[in-house]
């Protein structure tokens, strides 16, 4: 900790290193200029002085602020997800070793999809944006391209093909396909899906998981499949439709944790056991309330650390004007195996 | 959305105003200076173009960055707390009001409390900071006092009474006195506390309230109670421990949601249902798997969205110089009743 002594500033600096103040900032900006001697000498003052130049000159000069715009949205309640906070730790720890810090912005009008990156590109606060609204096909993410705004995106551009800004996602199909996997090896056959709506394109992702997997391995899907919103409730009302049907299905492969609680809630009220030797869930998102429920649901995890790593490796490349190699990642989701299977 | 059209810049708002750019400066920092009626014209052009002052040329004038430090930890896992998302949008929501925007950063070395304050100070990178490290008793709120930043905390200085710095807290005391009171109106007499190790600060708060409240209402304490650590597994053993007595207690107070999830687990290995005609069981922090677990946690909810507003109106005091009227504030949670009591 440096704290102990004064704030060092330029004067400070010059007057250790026995040289002017242009003679500092040359050094810092400049060191081809000084004699390696006079050089060596600012550079130790600096070191031991723990000067830092002010950020606010140094973003005049350089016109970068050093930060990176994220939009928060406010937190659900009632649903499972939760990854918010892992994926912002991620965020911020990979940013600190690029130089970058985040910061966080509301919008005025939460229904507004682009409300508050305006202001902050104006005003010059931030240097690039990530975006994380994927739900909604990032509408954000279309304006800032339009404009060329450095950004990269958590979630594809669903249903724009055209669209080339970096992104990285999570590869739900697969993750559901593997799951699949995982339930026939339990010996189970009947495994009915329980999924968002047609118009949700992460739900089509996942539910083509099951959809291709179930037919690869010669398995019915016609009529063992519900549709419904990111409820508790569907969930439960969605576990007793099919648990009412005199061919019932022995594991509910659910779209999100948030439904798959539902279907524990409807297995505890018919006196089930969830798990080997009563119905199998799976749920999406490993979520705490996955880790933590009786007796452990069995989840597909995103790998939100590893998704901070490639987004900030591709915010950089992004700000320093390069090409990226592979500006488009796709990650496999794990497979965490509790209770419930 | 003012995004259609090219960003106004100084020159353009003086060409739309047909004033000089040192007019329009004069307008920003010295309209007294100009003319009424001058003064309205480059206001108007400035509305009209929807202008913003670059905002590092006016952090190098005014010395302030608009910006608040707040340090995030690493997501724990396996823990039901979670409130970090509700907590951050409710404190950027409320920044936003107020001019501000929130920084995020993270510590290199994460067991070092200090780790990362000092580099954003000495580079003028944020104007003040919000602590949230109340777990440890704040060291960063000292290290800051000592040295005359700007700051708030979220969390009581415990065992500093001489700590003068404007501070936010919730009264886990008076939460807990109403949950007894809550068993003691479902016909509860035999309530044993679940709690955390006696060096925790937070976790003698909410004792307090347990064993005040029992006394109060004339019933048992001595040896209704055990202590250990914040997991799942410690709940589920405690509870474990606590329902082989051959005098068993009716009901169980946890001192958080996540040690409630373990007694939860418990009562499924006992075959025993939570709740009336069970046993009941209460948590703190109303965590989104106190919302989703079957059947539902009864849990002590923070107030965060209150504790944020506080937070902000207490940092504003201390950037504008003002002395605040209520410094020091403490919330009271909310009993939030589900099936489990």
């Amino acid at each position: 900790m440096a704290g102990q002594r004064p704030v060092a500033t330029l004067a400070t600096v010059a007057e250790a290193a026995g040289v002017s103040r242009q003679t500092v900032s040359n050094a810092l900006n400049s060191p081809e200029l000084l004699r390696p001697d006079t050089l060596a000498r600012v550079q130790e003052a600096i070191e031991t002085l723990g000067y830092r130049p002010n950020r606010a000159a140094r973003n005049l000069r350089t016109r970068a602020s050093h930060l990176v715009g994220l939009r928060v949205e406010p937190a659900l309640e009632g649903t499972a997800s939760g990854l918010m906070d892992r994926f912002l730790h991620s965020l911020v720890e990979t940013c600190r070793t690029a130089d970058l810090h985040v910061l966080l912005f509301t919008a005025e009008d939460v229904n507004d999809p682009l409300d508050g990156y305006d202001g902050l590109l104006q005003s010059a606060a931030v240097d690039a944006f990530v975006v994380t609204d994927t739900y909604r096909g990032n509408p954000a993410a279309s304006w800032l391209d339009q404009h060329q705004v450095p950004f990269v995106a958590f979630g594809r551009p669903w249903g724009e093909p055209t669209a080339t800004h970096p992104w990285v996602d999570v590869d739900g199909h697969a993750g559901v396909a593997a799951a699949v996997d995982h339930l026939v090896d339990r010996g189970h056959r009947r495994i009915a899906w329980v999924g968002w709506q047609d118009t949700s394109f992460i739900g089509e992702d996942r539910r083509g998981g099951w959809l291709a997997r179930m037919t690869e391995r010669g398995l019915p899907t016609e009529g063992w499949e519900l549709r419904g919103e990111d409820t508790v409730d569907y969930g439960r009302r969605a576990a007793h439709d099919l648990l009412d049907r005199a061919e019932a299905p022995t594991a509910l492969l659910c779209v999100s944790d948030t439904v798959a609680m539902g279907a524990l809630h409807a297995l505890a009220e018919r006196g089930i056991h969830p798990g080997p030797g009563g119905v199998g869930v799976v749920g999406f998102d490993d979520s705490l309330a996955a880790q933590l429920v009786t007796p452990g649901l069995t989840s597909l995890r995103q790998p939100l650390e590893q998704i901070g790593v490639e987004v900030v490796r591709l915010l950089k490349d992004r700000l320093e004007l390069r090409t990226s190699d592979e500006p488009h990642v796709i990650l496999s989701p794990e497979l965490v195996v509790r209770g419930t299977t």
